[in-house]
C-alpha cells in the first residue's frame, strides 16, 4: 500500500470532489468497467481467493466462515449482476428535497449531494467489497475499504480490477481504496479520522459494530444485530401464526431479521403453544423456555431433548442459529414492554386478527421495522423496494431499517440571490 | 437530584414511549403550560438568574458570558414567544415519507417517528433550556439538559417550572430532566449512554463541540462553528459585494454565520480591495491580509493599526470578533479549493455576475449552505423558513444546516400483512 489511512483519506477527499461533480453517465459507465474488469481479471481473483482460504483453512477457521468467505464463478456473477441493477437504478443526486422562496425573496433550494468519504469495515466476505463500492461509485461517494483479514488476498484482487474500472473512465483510482486489513491500527485509524471520513459503516458481528461505536470519533451508522420478536396475541389465527413464526424462525435463522424470541399471550398458551412447540421442534429447533412454559412445553415434546429452561439472559440473545427464547405475557402491553426492554429495534412482528391491538404494536413498539401479519423475515432493501441495501441501521440517525442508496447522500442548502443582506 | 444520568436517562425511556404515543393536542396543551409556569414562576426564575449572574461575577466572569447568562423579563417574554410560535407549527410526527405495496401483497410505510431519547449538552444560556425543551415536546421526545455550571439556579428553576407544566397536562415529568451540570462525570455519562440516548447535540464553543464528538458512544449531531468565506469573483458588482461583505461580516459578529475569511480574485484585487478594506476599517474590522495584498491595503488604509499580516493558521481561524482573513484566488476553482480546505462546511457565499462561476461554486464547494449573491447571515431556521431551529448541523449525517423540527424525528417502517412468509 505504502499510504497511511489518513492519506488514504486525503486522497478519497480529493477524488470524491471530482466524483461528486461528474455525470451519471459517467457513474454507470464506471459500473460498467467494473462488471467488465471482474470478468477480465475473474482468474486472478478467484486465484486470489483460493490463496485466502488455503490460509485460513490452515488457521483452523470454521467451515462456516469459509463459506462466506468462498468466491466461484457462479458468485461472481451474482456479484456482476447486483452491478447491473444498480446501474439500472435511478441517480439519487441532485434531488430537490424542498425549495422556496425565503426572505428578502432569496431563492432556497435543499439538493441531494453525496457523503463524501465513506469508510467501511466489514468481515470476510469479499461480495460485500464490490456491492459497497458499487453503490458507493452510484451516489457519487469516495470509499476506503476495510475488510476482514482472512479475506485480504481477495478484496486487493478485486479492488485491483474496480481501480483499473475507475481510471479507464477517468475517475481517479482513489475513488475506491483498500484499507490494509493485516492489523488493528488501521480500523482504529479510521474511526478516528474525524474531518476526513464523513461516514464510517461497520458490518459484521455484534463485537466488531460495537466495538466501531465504542471508539469511532467520525459519525457512524449502526448496522445490524437483530433480537427480533413473533408474538402471538390471544386473537391470532392458529394456521397463520404457525406459520409466521416457522418462516422467521427457520428459513434462514443465521441472519439478522431472523426471529429470536417467541413471545405468546398466557391466554392462548394452553391451547396453541404445544402446536406451535412440535412444528418448531420438527425442524430442529431448541426452545429456552420461560418457567410458565416449561411443563406445557414438555408435555407437548415428550423428552427434553429440544428443552431448555431460559435465563434472564436468553431474553437479550441473538442466537443465530435453530433456537428460540419462549415467553408467556400478558396480553400486547405487556409484549410491547419486553419487546422495547430487550430487542434490538431491528424487526418486530405481531399476528392477531384484533384491530387495536395492531394499533397499538405498530405505534409503540420502538424497531425499525413493525410487522403485522406478517414474517420478520422480509426486512431487507430489496423486498421493501429500495433497491441495493448497503446494510440494515438499527439506529435512529440518519438512516433507520433497511438502507437504500439514499442513505450514502446528505444534503445541501442552496441560496441564489441579487445582493440581499441581513437588516 | 438523587438520580445518576444512567437512572435519568432510563426514566426518560419510559417517559418517551408515553409521550411518542400521545397526540399533538395533549403535546401543543403541555407548550401552553410552559408558557403559564414560566410566567407564574418568573420570580422564582428571576432569583435564581440573579443568584446566578452574582455567583459567576464573583469567580470573575466576562461580561459577554454574563450577558447571555442574564434573564430579564423582556428576554422571558422573548422565550414564550418562540414556544407560542411551536404551538402553532404542524406536528411532524406521522407523517408518510414513503408507502408501496411490496412483494406478495404486503403494505408498507415509512412514518416519521420521535427520536426517543435526546440529550443536549450546552453552555450558559438558560434560553436555550427553553427552547430545546419545546422543540423536544413538540416532537415527542424526552429530553435530558445538561447547561452550563454557571446557569445552574437558573437551569433548575426553569426546569421545575416545565415539569409541573408536563404533569398538569398528564404527561411525566421525566419528558424533561436537568442533569447535574456541577461535574464533568455527568456529562462524560450522557456521552456513554449508549442504548439510552439516541441522540447527543452538542451547542457551544468549539471546545465543547469537539469533545463530545470525540468521546460520544452515543450518535452525535455536530453543531456549530463557522469558518465562512465571502468570495469576491472578478465579475462581481463592486458595490454588491461591499454590502454583502459588510454584512456577513459586521452585523452580528460573534456567531457562526458571520464570514470571518474575505477571498478575492486577483484580477480584480488591485481596484476593489481598497475599496473594501477601507469599508471594513470603517466599522473597526481588523484585517489579517496575504503577502500579496499587505502593501496594497496598506496603502489604502494609509497606517497598520486595523492591519495584520496573516499566518497560514487564520486561514481556519473562527474569530467570532470584528476581524477578517483576506486572501487573494486565482479564480471560482482556486477559492472552491480554499474553502473546501479550511471551512468547516457551515456557510460560504460568492459574488458574482457570471453565470458558469456561480454554478461551479455552488456544485463543488462542500458546506450546508452555499450563497450566490447573498449575505452568509442568513443561515438560520426561522431565516429559511423551518421554524424553530435546534441548532445547526455541520456534519453529512442525519441533518445538514439548520435543524428544524424534523431532525428530532426518525423513522419507522410499518408492515401489514394476512399472513405472508418469505420463500
Amino acid at each position: 500500500m505504502g499510504r497511511n489511512v489518513t492519506e488514504q483519506a486525503r486522497a478519497a477527499r480529493v477524488a470524491a470532489v471530482q466524483l461528486a461533480a461528474s455525470s451519471l453517465e459517467v457513474r454507470n459507465a464506471a459500473l460498467r468497467a467494473m462488471i467488465d474488469a471482474l470478468t477480465d481479471d475473474q482468474d486472478a481473483i478467484l486465484a486470489a481467493n483460493r490463496a485466502d482460504i488455503e490460509a485460513a483453512r490452515a488457521k483452523g477457521t470454521n467451515e462456516q466462515l469459509i463459506d462466506r468467505l468462498a468466491l466461484d464463478e457462479k458468485r461472481l456473477d451474482g456479484i456482476r449482476q447486483a452491478l447491473t441493477e444498480l446501474i439500472a437504478a435511478p441517480d439519487v443526486l441532485g434531488e430537490v428535497l424542498c425549495g422556496r422562496t425565503i426572505t428578502a425573496g432569496i431563492r432556497m433550494k435543499q439538493v441531494r449531494v453525496p457523503m463524501g468519504v465513506v469508510g467501511m469495515i466489514y468481515e470476510a466476505r469479499p461480495n460485500v467489497t464490490v456491492d459497497a463500492a458499487g453503490i458507493a461509485i452510484k451516489t457519487g461517494n469516495a470509499i476506503l475499504l476495510r475488510g476482514g483479514s482472512l479475506a485480504r488476498q481477495s478484496n486487493d484482487a478485486i479492488i485491483d480490477a474496480l481501480q483499473s474500472a475507475l481510471t479507464d473512465v477517468g475517475l481517479s483510482a482513489d475513488c475506491l481504496q483498500a484499507v490494509d486489513a493485516s492489523n488493528r491500527d488501521s480500523a482504529t485509524a479510521m474511526m478516528e479520522a474525524h474531518g476526513l471520513i464523513d461516514v464510517l459503516i461497520p458490518r459484521g458481528g455484534a463485537g466488531l459494530i460495537r466495538s466501531v461505536v465504542e471508539n469511532a470519533k467520525v459519525p457512524v451508522i449502526e448496522t445490524g444485530t437483530g433480537n427480533c420478536h413473533v408474538y402471538i396475541h390471544a386473537a391470532a389465527d392458529a394456521d397463520m401464526a404457525e406459520n409466521i413464526l416457522v418462516n422467521a424462525k427457520c428459513q434462514r435463522p443465521s441472519v439478522c431479521n431472523a426471529a429470536e424470541s417467541l413471545l405468546i399471550d398466557r391466554t392462548i398458551a394452553p391451547e396453541l403453544l404445544p402446536r406451535l412447540a412440535r412444528a418448531l421442534v420438527a425442524r430442529d429447533v431448541v426452545l429456552a423456555v420461560d418457567s410458565d412454559s416449561y411443563d406445557l412445553v414438555h408435555d407437548a415434546l415428550g423428552d427434553t431433548r429440544h428443552l431448555e429452561r431460559a435465563t434472564d439472559e436468553d431474553w437479550g440473545r441473538e442466537y443465530l442459529d435453530l433456537k428460540i427464547s419462549v415467553h408467556q405475557v400478558d396480553g400486547v402491553r405487556s409484549a410491547v414492554e419486553h419487546i422495547n426492554r430487550y430487542g434490538t429495534k431491528h424487526s418486530e412482528a405481531i399476528v392477531t386478527a384484533d384491530w387495536d391491538a395492531a394499533q397499538y404494536f405498530t405505534a409503540n413498539v420502538d424497531a425499525s421495522a413493525v410487522y403485522v401479519n406478517a414474517s420478520t423475515r422480509f426486512t431487507d432493501g430489496g423486498m421493501f423496494g429500495l433497491g441495493a441495501e448497503i446494510g440494515i441501521s438499527t439506529q435512529k440517525l440518519h438512516a433507520r431499517g433497511p438502507m437504500g442508496l439514499s442513505a450514502l447522500t446528505s444534503t445541501k442548502f442552496i441560496l441564489e440571490g441579487s445582493g440581499q443582506v441581513r437588516g
